[in-house]
């Protein structure tokens, strides 16, 4: 505890955050691979494959979490992947096309994500250069992030990888944000001196809702989600990510 | 308790169920007319902007149960719905074309939909000829219904109209459902003596979970949504849903 205390009062005085925690899909792990073999898979139809798969992906983790919070509905987020694809599929009209060899083809991609070309450098700075400890904080089950973070080459780069898989809760649920500041040992109420970063606009809405600071990472320039709570920052890339930290 | 305890004995043996309950937005009421305005409003953008919205604000009323079940984040349906509006037309870049003038035309349709077609012929027949007590249960906050039921040509012909509101958590939180299990002094044990209709698949998934007996109306004849749970009964329109009742 008198650790964490010198930490806060340091990084009161220094205005750096006590920790950084990331989403993982679409923030760190660039899904572009997963289109691209899409498109390989279904000519004409792979970025709309990709659109409703990852839309019924996100749909179905919040439906069996709000249908029951005490996890009775949960299954881990590979299943909900799988679960989702074959919905976009049918919903496409590639049911046919959605061989097995096909199905395993897209979910290998979607195991061994490349990360986006600005994150490591980003995640570098931050701990190299303000000595930030970082997580990720993600609905990914934790075999999944394994497999992730290494495909990733961010082995090492992360004091905690967090699942929702631990509390079978998904986001926007409390609970699963609530495992960034367990895992920091930092009470839910000082969540503000933690900086939650994620692509997703709704994962931003939920993050404020819980109390972190956020950064809203728009990689897609879309606008925001009109929840009634907006990010603290907004911004492209990972490189205003690091600004945002040097000059809150 | 004693009038309930007959009518249940009496549907055993003639295998009708105690009551139906309806889904409103899509399953009752028919909100072509808003997509009609939209193109007239946004040429050539009427249809997505319409699939936008009513996306929206279907995830903004899971996302805002999900973070808070207590209700902390609970805004009416009604507003829910601007809010969506607003986000949709912002994503499509018509937010500049979204005047004042045009949002309150859009929300006067959705205010004041009319029927499906096969909806009045259905609701009489089971009222008339099984002497069915039906209810409408909705997303909708209490307001919105009784315009849209009024708007519809539906007053009195529902024994109970039923909004989330009194709850203030959205379907498919159990809560919901189970104001209709509650309505009809039915214990949620017994939810499968009721039969649920709804046009939206995640609605059918979530009224299954609760344990209602479930009817997809898929009017838009769309694949299952892969959520583990699968409607007792599918059909196109209200007919077949009078035809399931007859011959469960």
């Amino acid at each position: 505890m008198s650790a964490i205390t010198t930490h806060a009062s340091s990084s009161g005085s220094s205005g750096l955050p006590r920790a950084v925690i990331f989403d993982a899909y679409g923030t760190l792990f660039d899904v572009h691979s997963v289109i691209a073999a899409a498109e390989q898979l279904f000519p004409g139809n792979g970025s709309a494959l990709s659109q409703l798969w990852r839309q019924k992906q996100i749909e179905y983790t919040q439906l069996r979490t709000l249908a029951d919070p005490s996890g009775g509905r949960y299954v881990p987020f590979w299943d909900i992947t799988i679960d989702a694809l074959r919905h976009a599929a049918a919903r496409l009209g590639l049911t046919h096309a959605l061989t097995s060899a096909a199905e395993k083809r897209l979910m290998d991609e979607y195991a061994c994500l490349s990360a986006f070309p600005d994150a490591l450098p980003a995640l570098d700075a931050l701990r190299e250069r303000f000595g930030l400890p970082l997580a990720i904080l993600s609905n990914g089950n934790p075999p999944m992030l394994d497999i992730a973070v290494k495909s990733a080459g961010m082995t090492g780069l992360f004091d905690h990888v967090l699942s929702v898989d631990a509390v079978r809760a998904y986001k926007p649920d409390a609970r699963a944000y609530d495992l960034g500041t367990h895992a920091f040992g930092i009470a839910r109420a000082a969540a503000r001196e933690i900086v939650f970063v994620s692509s997703n606009g709704w994962d931003v809405a939920g993050a404020a809702w819980f109390g972190y600071t956020t950064f809203w990472l728009n990689r897609a320039a879309l606008p925001v989600e009109n929840l009634g709570v907006g990010p603290d920052r907004e911004g492209r890339d990972m490189s205003e990510l690091v600004a945002f930290i040097e000059r809150p």
